[in-house]
């Protein structure tokens, strides 16, 4: 079936990492119920509350052992798919182990708590990621801290900044979504463990204990979906982070403007009409994963609406979403980290860029320069205003033009400095370089996270 | 994998039908793939563009021919399944034949075409549940259009309707829907030929004959996506429809309401800790697909604006969408027929529900036939207000409470016509037929669009 | 008050049209409500039911005789503005009359009544900008059907098209658009008339005779919700293919391309520090107003899900998002005419466009053209690859590194032939008529339209 | 004008509070513009850069010196406010002050940072309202912590809790959303300067002296947009933690259930037509708040792809969305105070609840007694399974079918055992107290942060 793109085997491989597809297969999410139950059944034998033979018994089992298809069908009728499960298992359990299987527990208990573990491994593998792309950048942003290029506002030619200090910007982007991934982490790795209605009564009085030893929240989760709506949004901030960078390259790498190219990959972005294309294939993928992310992302807070114990609709709703924004995630992560790692820039392409425009790029500094001589800056920003109509109606230098009109020596002198590339480049390059300290931080705190994670 | 629920060999037959899974299964797209090449072929071949072979030639081959996982890691790379698979076509074709293979046409082309092919058969697909489910809820509403029960406005006992009236409401809703479907089919069934920027340059002077014999639009689509957002729309437009009917559908078989039941079906919902449960698992699953309906429904708006002659992202995004509303609307529909077919109904607690309130359903009735006698409407429904926090307070009934407060004769006697039920039951029964006349347009309009289906 | 850039006095000027904001005005509204109620009045005098002399009463009243900050805070307890609105009408209505009021009625009639006949003058705004929108357009086709430029996929310049092949497929865009807007005219303009849980049950008898001459629906449509939300997805498509024209000219008023400015007006574009600045405002509003409108959307697909007689939320989840889809797309439209009517091209930049890539534009009529000599499409691809490849790596021209690369002399003229600009030109040509006779269409029945508009 | 229902004078003080209008007005928007123009001058000033006059020349300009409309009609012109309320702000300041007015700043920068003064406020107030729904809720939590009730999931009953444990999952859900606040506090209130293209060239050298005067990020924020979706996301949250608590008391209030009821105000709730209606005006108002919240929010994850040095869109984009999502959570915050301090609670009704199912609420524990006699949980589910559809059939009580069908004398004392409410009502009791833990230590961070606020 492929209903998603991201679960097609023809285009799938485009759009998600190999490994997140792992993360989320059928046979994992099997593999993640075995060990919920198997979890439980050893925090409860440690109370006497089920043999310990359970737990080795269920640990034993694995997803090969159980019958997807018959199970896809049972969950068609039952409505839940832990129903089947459960069936399933006890039949290949020893008889007198079976009456204790699943104790106390529901089934949210054990769809959330597998959930759980899957997204301990997925944010695992989008640290793994995150890291490289956060030196990959920060190595562009320092390496070209005093590049000059145009710096563009609605799309037009502003002033002056540096290549370094644009992908300074993408990295500290990068940066302030990675820094939360920690939190992230902590906010959702909290087992579920309620029982029917979420007060464990069917274990009495040991519930507590189980739930300390099954690591889990205050209080059950069944129907606070916080933690779970928290991520998504991370998910899509990930994602609209990555889609600034995107942004940028994709027009960077457009024909006109040259500046930069997508690492080159033999046969990729080609077209099968076109034998001259190379399209940005990781800034597409990026692209629409971003506008992709959004949908999944409204949907689990939609979800949040959880009515009474269990709701009918909004828990189902989320299965449609959560895994979904992983996978666009992880897709538009590996291709931004070969962005990162391999973007091609061309210096000399940004230097006679600056140049486009004649000296435009330079307005904001003349005028600044003439407002003191002109007797104000309404003054000065008419004057330039007026040079830059001709610059473009005659063809003319912004700086010969001025030089035309502006007759008072102090102001002739200020203006020659209005025109030096200089300050900024220092300036694009200073705050380059403050945000690198940035960057550095949310990469160690990175490393520190991916060392602590179990 | 299974990012997607819908494509989860566990919970996927739950939420999407057997048969739409195989519209858009991976064989299925590129089934259709094929059959685009071959048609473009024969059309050519008409106007002697290319040898008469080549069609058959293609049309001869089939997924099975095709490496799947390979096509895919190439797709991975060169960004658009189009370029590997037209490599493994070619691989198969005679090599005379290889040279005019996609002649004049892009990678667009083809999958936009393959993708018409799949909606064809989608809405086919939706077409025949559609015509049951309306059947089956005009029924309900023709057997109970003078069954009396509460109406609910914000959740309160309002004044009686009837059940029919309620069913009605929900088969005009299906119905208004439903005659959207011949226009969404006639506006998506426009092959895309354009060839690489959508003039069809290749093919010259013969690109309009290409395209009548290909049967196409008045110009390509490749960047006009209106029809591809409508159609999004649309099917959220049906999910929203069902959604009314779940909503309530899963209120009036709560335990407090008790006045329907969801068909029973043996092992349906049911709970892995409470034998006692029967869940609304077809409420369920409409409601969580109403809910993840609205997320692709944008990324399809989002999509329209494609820049210039193709988009770096948009066109992608489209992918993670549309295939995606066709499963949840064929698992919503699916579940609705059940309910339109099966729902179990309980006229006798619906007409012990109309005592809940003791008469305040007649409240508004009661203060309409006071107002002549006491002097105008405001004032008759301060004094029904009145009564009726009494009859809260004091438990006793609203007629009692009015009869001991009105002392005039007129408006005595006209009270008590107010707290007769037949007038509310012949006005909820009118319009119930005058709704079902219209469900029986919508219906019949259904089926000759069925009959012209090719 | 401004919680929404549209109502704000300093910044809505910009996103909506000053018509629209009249239409939606809090006054407008109560004008509406008021003529709701003496139209009912009337409908009900023609049948006897109500005193003849209570329409032109309630039409003598206006806006301006009530207090709208009293209205508020009293709709801040009541929950609904339409208990005081009838409570303030009562108290200017002779005594005799005020019982009569809003006979058989409800809350939700009068609003959404009022709310039609928004509508009905809303719609008609935007017709009157969609009229001259498309004819503007359609003059930069006609007048651009020959003016040659780049055609771009994916930001890379791909192959030769026409300016007015561009513009024709903004038109076309928007021409389907304009083609629904009758259909959602004649699907939302039928009043609101249910009574307290929509069966009018209060009218008895004379319920349908009312409604006759109320002009409404076959059936209430309080919780059938499918036209707003349809109409919402109208006003998005229309943004959508306004965005898509946005896209276009934003990128080709870029400073690197060049190739269109917005239309000059002094003072717009500019910039509080860069003197220079000519911004793409236009662009930039419409764009903003696309982004924008999908959110509210979404609700209107939400409020689908309407509870029994009346939901407690979802209906007054629309009155968030209806009147403000309405509002972004008047800005939208407003700015896109004047891009339609004043547009400047530069087709000078246009043709040394065709430059920039030395000849890759015609890679694929290369590619086809040496095919057949070459012996096969694949083989044809390749070296016009490997041709590119030398083309970007040395600076050279593709058809001079190709005449170097093959040496056969049929192949050789095929070659020529296939870097002549003509073929691409004619057949952008072609297909920007045939675009233009479907604009043409859609256009005329916008023209009836306005026609037959009371 | 109101395009927004927020912003209408009619309904707009139904959805939002008095104190959020006034923070997002257009008067406080000039103000807050104003305000940091003077602080920019300030720091500028303190460095030599600019006379030390300026500073109190500008602050003591106030909104009601300009003219709203004319700078509204420029705003439509220019594109951007800032350039018409620079001007008019030149006007009024003496000529040799006007030279040094925005030195070295960007729209974008007076724009941004009016928002960061308006965002701290706006978070004020949200606290101010969040602590004492905290403390109503936890109350609730508190005295109900031992008042048994119905557990319901999808719609059912299901097994016991207590009430006290309802409202200690609101109040727990409310209070992980208020943990954050501290946090986006801190995150958004960064000053925005970074003149034309955010490298502060302007300032040469001085840059960094005077972001440290003027407290600012580690670098420019005009196009790393993270911490206001984030905000969005939050908001958003914030609506979905109450939407949780007005699905269930919307429930709960429903005339079957009649479990609560929300606080009575005289006139609201009330109907045009219906004299007996007490419609649940809170849960309204929050269910559509949260029903609204997803479409502002998504806009803010849109704009993150924010192109180069300034986007041309997707800036003005968020103008439609932050000040809604603030207003909708404020009138969502208010309401949702009002049941907490005010809910009416009747155990009696939820007792009586208690018995509605004859016994099936007890129908997992039985199963659970029962499993260790009849050979296996399978075995016992199977029992009870058939024993409830007796209950169903039959009317009778579940302990009476099951004590028919049990003949085994422990199972028998087992049985007695599982029809005991004591363990329901203390596993609930439990699970409260661990909560309002929890929620104590939310409510002390918010009176901490409330303490710190300046």
């Amino acid at each position: 079936l492929s209903f998603a793109a991201l679960d097609s085997r023809l285009v799938g491989p485009l759009f998600a990492s190999e490994a997140m597809a792992g993360v989320f297969s059928d046979e994992a999410w099997l593999a993640a119920m075995i060990r919920t139950e198997a979890a439980l059944a050893e925090a409860e034998a440690g109370l006497g509350l089920v043999p310990p033979e359970l737990a080795p018994a269920i640990a034993a089992l694995s997803p090969a052992d159980l019958d997807l298809a018959a199970l896809g069908r049972e969950t068609a009728r039952a409505g839940v798919p832990v129903i089947p499960f459960l069936k399933a298992l006890r039949a290949k359990l020893p008889a007198q182990l079976e009456p204790h299987l699943h104790k106390g527990a529901t089934t949210q208990d054990i769809l959330d708590t597998a959930l759980v573990l899957r997204l301990r491994e997925a944010l695992a593998l989008l640290a793994a990621d995150l890291g490289p792309t956060l030196d990959g950048l920060a190595r562009l942003a320092e390496r070209h801290r005093r590049t000059p290029c145009a710096g563009r506002t609605y799309g037009q030619h502003a002033a002056p900044v540096t290549f370094g200090f644009k992908a300074a910007t993408w990295a500290l982007g990068l940066a302030e979504v990675s820094a939360e991934l920690p939190r992230q982490r902590r906010r959702c790795f909290a087992v579920s463990l309620g029982g029917p209605v979420g007060t464990l009564a069917g274990l009495g009085h040991a519930g507590p204990a189980v739930l300390e030893r099954f690591r889990a929240d205050a209080a059950p989760w069944h129907v606070r979906r916080t933690r779970i709506a928290g991520l998504g949004a991370w998910l899509a901030e990930l994602m609209g982070a990555l889609a600034k960078l995107a942004t940028d390259v994709a027009h960077l790498a457009s024909t006109e403007v040259g500046e930069v190219e997508e690492p080159y990959l033999p046969g990729r972005g080609g077209s099968s009409a076109m034998p001259h294309k190379r399209n940005p294939v990781s800034s597409t993928v990026i692209l629409s994963a971003h506008m992709a992310a959004k949908g999944p992302m409204i949907i689990l807070f939609d979800a949040m609406a959880a009515a009474h114990e269990r709701p009918a609709g909004a828990w189902h709703a989320e299965w449609h979403a959560l895994p979904t924004l992983f996978g666009l995630a992880s897709g538009a992560l590996q291709e931004a980290r070969r962005l990162a790692e391999g973007l091609t820039i061309h210096p000399d392409r940004m230097r006679a860029g600056l140049d486009l425009t004649r000296g435009l790029l330079f307005a904001d500094a003349a005028a600044a320069a003439l407002a003191p001589s002109l007797g104000g800056r309404e003054a000065a920003h008419a004057l330039v205003e007026q040079a830059a109509a001709e610059v473009r109606d005659r063809g003319e230098d912004l700086a010969a033009v001025l030089r035309r009109l502006v007759r008072e020596p102090a102001a002739r002198e200020a203006l020659e400095r209005a025109f030096d590339l200089e300050p900024a480049v220092a300036a694009a390059a200073l705050w380059t370089d403050r945000a690198l300290v940035e960057v550095e931080r949310a990469r160690a705190a990175l490393r520190d996270e991916e060392g602590s994670c179990p």
